[in-house]
């Protein structure tokens, strides 16, 4: 969509300087994110329908590349709700699912990944109950997957991240679902900082740890996620999260925006394709090559 | 000192009004917390004081108050001291540490418990790096403990909460250590929540978890951490803790102020009597008996 915002707002009709304005965008857009692969998959997906075309004039062109963006979409809304589909008969009924971050309609074209799965078993008129982790430092957990949780009739509580534990402890929580921003080929995930955390919690206690993911995020030119790079943000998104000062000046600050977590903890990936389960070297390499 | 402060303000020469006074303001700092033991060892004292002098005028116990108050701070210095002075032989020189909320000359009278350790450790010549929470939702890592070590010239690096699990699968930490609210008979600890968090990361690790309190944080009338109340706090704390709306309205809100961490993942308490090892049960016993 940014691509084609790009296409759109383009002014002229020199073709040359029309692919370097889509391109300069694409090139932006592939920066803003070292660590998610989706992203790179869109992304060349757009700039393929450049290559494919180079002698098109300029309205054609940016035609084709809208009409490229708004495919990507409906293909992701579809993805995402297949993925729900084969997801959901992991959830039990009166479950209570603990997530992270924001894997819903405002993180995919609708209506999400690991939110889809949470949304399908709704659906399928089963009683659900969402713990959501807050998600510091940019809170996505509280203030997007709480409201859509809330918007849709869904029961959510929300918690600070540190207090998960406490939860599974009491033997409150069913399963934990989470999303992921790239999955290597030997099925280690990198995802929002706080879910490796989760994912040795789960092990401790004998929990169901659930990624959910399309193919698109998987990379299988790495063989795993030591390869995956993690962005390193700024520390002022922890020092000064809120417009307020909580971290004195002149310390220094930590704040990886994702952390990996190793296959031996995953208890399944949930894909468009189908469900895969350990071993899930074998599962993602016998689900992808059969695409 | 704030039964001290009740004594100090009261106006008025008749006793039966003084020792209500100052009543009120011990039952009003019993109820702030009722997870914290050494609250109520403190308060216990200057309870007793009045007691042991019934017949005495205001000007005599008033002094009474007060002496036993500077008493009590001396005391708790004396002891931070040496627990510093004990667990600093479980440091290691260039030693990573991991600590959460704050344990030092601000929670304390001056030194601190777990905080004290990496002070006496640094005074020991120790290159020392201290790795601070930011402990959600109060922040007191990020607003308290970082300031307390940037103002002695420790190196300090603040994270959330929820970074803490990627560091240890980096290596980046040799032992966690943390204070505690309050310890049962058999070892199991209370501390804010957030602890048993790490306490399980450290256990996955192979990482050491050490625990620093003074004696008077034993409660041996409680068999485990079962019977340790815990604080459930305003979820308002996590929705606007900076000012600012995080959380959507109508959504329910966790906010439990502590949780508990089993003996069983406590590799040590270090206290002013000496360093207990497992089994804690045991050493407990035996320390608390000599006492």
């Amino acid at each position: 969509m940014g691509a084609a915002l790009a296409a759109h707002q383009f002014q002229g009709d020199s073709r040359p300087d029309f692919d370097d304005a889509v391109r300069q965008a694409v090139t932006k857009l592939r920066t803003t994110r070292p660590t998610a692969m989706n992203l790179f998959w869109a992304l060349d997906r757009m700039e393929k329908v450049l290559d494919a075309h180079p002698e098109t004039t300029v309205p054609k062109i940016r035609e084709e590349l809208i009409h490229e963006a708004l495919k990507i979409l409906e293909e992701d809304d579809a993805i995402c709700h297949q993925i729900g589909k084969n997801g959901q008969s992991l959830i039990p009924d009166s479950a209570n699912i603990l997530t992270h971050c924001n894997t819903g309609g405002l993180a995919t074209s609708g209506y999400g990944t690991a939110l889809g799965i949470v949304f399908a078993a709704y659906e399928a008129w089963k009683k659900i109950h969402v713990y959501v982790d807050e998600t510091r430092p940019l809170l996505q957990g509280a203030r997007l997957t709480a409201w859509e949780l809330r918007e849709s009739g869904i029961d959510v509580t929300v918690l600070c991240d540190s207090a998960a534990a406490t939860l599974m402890q009491k033997g409150m929580i069913d399963c934990v679902l989470v999303g992921a921003d790239r999955i290597a080929a030997n099925g280690d995930a990198a995802n929002k900082i706080g879910t490796y955390n989760l994912a040795v919690l789960a092990k401790a206690h004998g929990v169901p740890f659930y990624i959910a993911a399309p193919i698109s995020t998987f990379d299988l030119s790495i063989p795993s996620g030591d390869q995956i790079p993690i962005e390193l943000r700024n520390g002022v998104e922890i020092a000064e999260g809120f417009g307020v000062r909580t971290v004195p000046k002149g310390v220094a600050i930590y704040n990886p925006a994702f952390d990996v977590t190793p296959q031996r903890l995953i208890s399944a990936i949930v894909t468009e394709k189908g469900i895969l389960k350990p071993p899930l070297k074998q599962s993602i390499r016998e689900v992808i090559l059969s695409k």
